[in-house]
């Protein structure tokens, strides 16, 4: 039990299981208005249990000149959301208890009780943040399955915001190897709605995290805050496509007054949605063109070894087919490609070669694994 | 004159013009076989001159075992190659004299004399090279013409290597303002020979310069030979797309080793024309997305300021007009654009709006400045 003598400093390193009664008293002062994190730590420390702090809040509202009483959330109301929480299989992880992430325990402003849906165990895994645009490239996202995969099958669980475009690829892939979406909203409110499926998939073998009342609508504001737990759960955040003045580049802000190591995926300097990623590689943030960069920073920080699984080698001359394109063409043909997808017609025109030669040349490629078939005959080099 | 006393670093501190005479005995020992800027810089310290070098000559060969005579490059051809080159306005400037490049004589295989056609004064300008690969794609084409032309304006000659793509690019966008072309061949022998026009185009404010003899064929250890003079003419150099295991990298290296500055230019990860580059940046070549980056750099090194003309603002929000699209269907558009050019067509298919929609978003990014048209009705955004 927390009190004035062993404080908060031991909640962290004794590690201890608060009781059902002690997590209804936490539950409470949380949820009471005005009071946040680093209040709530200030409260704790200073009463020496949140019990005691919910005692000593009307006289303190008093004293602060509230116009109205202080609205302490009521012990009904506590027990009605443990128990919906309960109901729906969502735990929640008091920080101080060993199921809390141990990074994010660090942090100044780290969520008292986090509610969690699916896997505990991944909670306590190294983490990487995955972050970037919602309106992404084809080839923003294809770099972040990449980076997800590769990192999942290193052993590092994985962390993004279940947004659009970057984070819900990275997600995706890092299904089977654990990978945590943390929520803005609460967990009845994930957002946006048409990632439920997405975030059903997650918790077979990763988690959901919130810090939010479970019916919390989640507002604009409430995304930067949410970001300091990307942050705050991982050891270091990768950036892939971001925007100037976006929601990936707070995080990133957020990670470095963490101390938690920032990862830029560089970019061409005339796509706008590398604006953000290329700043902070300028910032002095650490390029990331494959998983082996996020790896070689962390491993020392980790004090542990993660190995990369074998890449495919890529063949660099592919076999010979029916139709042998000449060397002028297929260079020719693939120089015309690059990660944005084009279609097949403008390949044959810009190429001045017939479609047999262009349709060979890119079975070529794809046989060498370099080339991605979008719908509407549309392809792309990776 | 050259003598054992002054010796070499006094031709290159006292800026004193070479002789009629001096420079035909220059010209004789470094066409010589065997005799490189470096042996030539030897001989002529060891032998206080040129002349005195060619006179030893035959006796070094013979005591270094040569199983010929020693093949001097005699006073006729000597003169002859001198005759020919002044009938085509190119100048032979010697190491020393004061219209060599000031920095290309810090190295330590500087070429003794350097064959100048174009306006000498460029070469003793503040010079950044802009280099990169021969089948560059749109963007990087487009970027490296925007880099050249804005340090063109700020103030720096540019350098490239008349090659297809980046090089190319950036002479062009910098004929104005002054651009050398460094050639691998001699001046009779442009390689790619569809490149002449520009060449001469460049020569109006800029030059050509070479080491070679007018009528050498450049063989392919030409180039990385001639690698070497691009970076050690200039106080940095920038590197804007690169494939693995480039010539630009060669170039690169080169500079580092020469210690001028290296710059890169970012790209996606998926993009086999940026692994160079990027790799360039994690060995700590500094990022560049604008001319500023480069500027910023190069000042300190050469003392004095450089100032960028104002850019044009891109204005945020398009003026309305007759089909006024949503700014839904606006940001669809929008996102489905990037460096690599797509077609009018996919991209109706792709946003599922109207054509009369597209067209006018399109023509919305065009006034914005944000757009560029190519043939085939194929677009990419700036």
């Amino acid at each position: 039990m927390l009190n004035r003598v062993t404080g908060w400093g031991a909640a962290l390193s004794e590690r201890v299981r608060l009781s059902e009664e002690q997590r209804l008293d936490w539950l409470r002062l949380i949820r009471t208005n005005n009071i946040g994190p680093r209040t709530f730590r200030d409260l704790v420390n200073h009463y020496g249990g949140a019990r005691a702090a919910l005692g000593a809040l009307p006289a303190l509202a008093r004293r602060g000149g509230a116009s109205a009483p202080a609205r302490i959330c009521s012990r009904e109301d506590a027990e009605t959301e443990l128990r919906a929480a309960r109901t729906r299989g969502i735990d929640f992880v008091a920080l101080g208890e060993p199921d809390y992430p141990p990074r994010l325990q660090m942090i100044d402003d780290a969520p008292p009780l986090l509610a969690v849906r699916g896997k505990l165990a991944v909670l306590t895994r190294p983490l990487v943040a995955i972050v970037g645009s919602r309106n992404a490239s084809a080839a923003g996202v294809k770099f972040a399955e990449r980076l997800a995969r590769d990192l999942g099958a290193a052993g590092f669980g994985t962390v993004s915001g279940l947004a659009r475009g970057i984070d819900a690829a990275a997600h995706r892939a890092s299904l089977a190897t654990g990978t945590i979406a943390v929520l803005a909203g609460g967990h009845d409110r994930v957002s946006p709605a048409e990632h439920s499926d997405l975030l059903e998939a997650i918790l077979a073998e990763g988690a959901a995290v919130s810090e939010m009342p479970l019916a919390w609508e989640p507002r604009a504001r409430d995304f930067p805050r949410r970001n300091r737990l990307i942050s705050g759960l991982s050891v270091g955040v990768v950036i892939v496509e971001a925007a100037r003045r976006s929601g990936s580049l707070i995080t990133a802000r957020l990670a470095g007054e963490q101390g938690r190591e920032v990862f830029a995926v560089p970019g061409s300097p005339l796509d706008a949605r590398a604006k953000g990623t290329n700043g902070l590689l300028k910032q002095g943030a650490t390029l990331v063109t494959e998983a082996a960069d996020v790896i070689a920073v962390l491993e020392p920080i980790l004090g542990r070894g993660f190995d990369l699984p074998a890449q495919e080698p890529t063949p660099d001359v592919p076999g010979p087919l029916d139709i042998e394109p000449g060397e002028d063409e297929s260079a020719r043909i693939t120089s015309l490609l690059g990660p944005t997808p084009v279609s097949l017609d403008d390949l044959v025109r810009l190429s001045a070669t017939s479609p047999a030669i262009v349709r060979t040349v890119l079975l070529e490629l794809e046989i060498a694994g370099r080339l991605e078939r979008h719908g509407g005959s549309l392809v792309s080099l990776l």
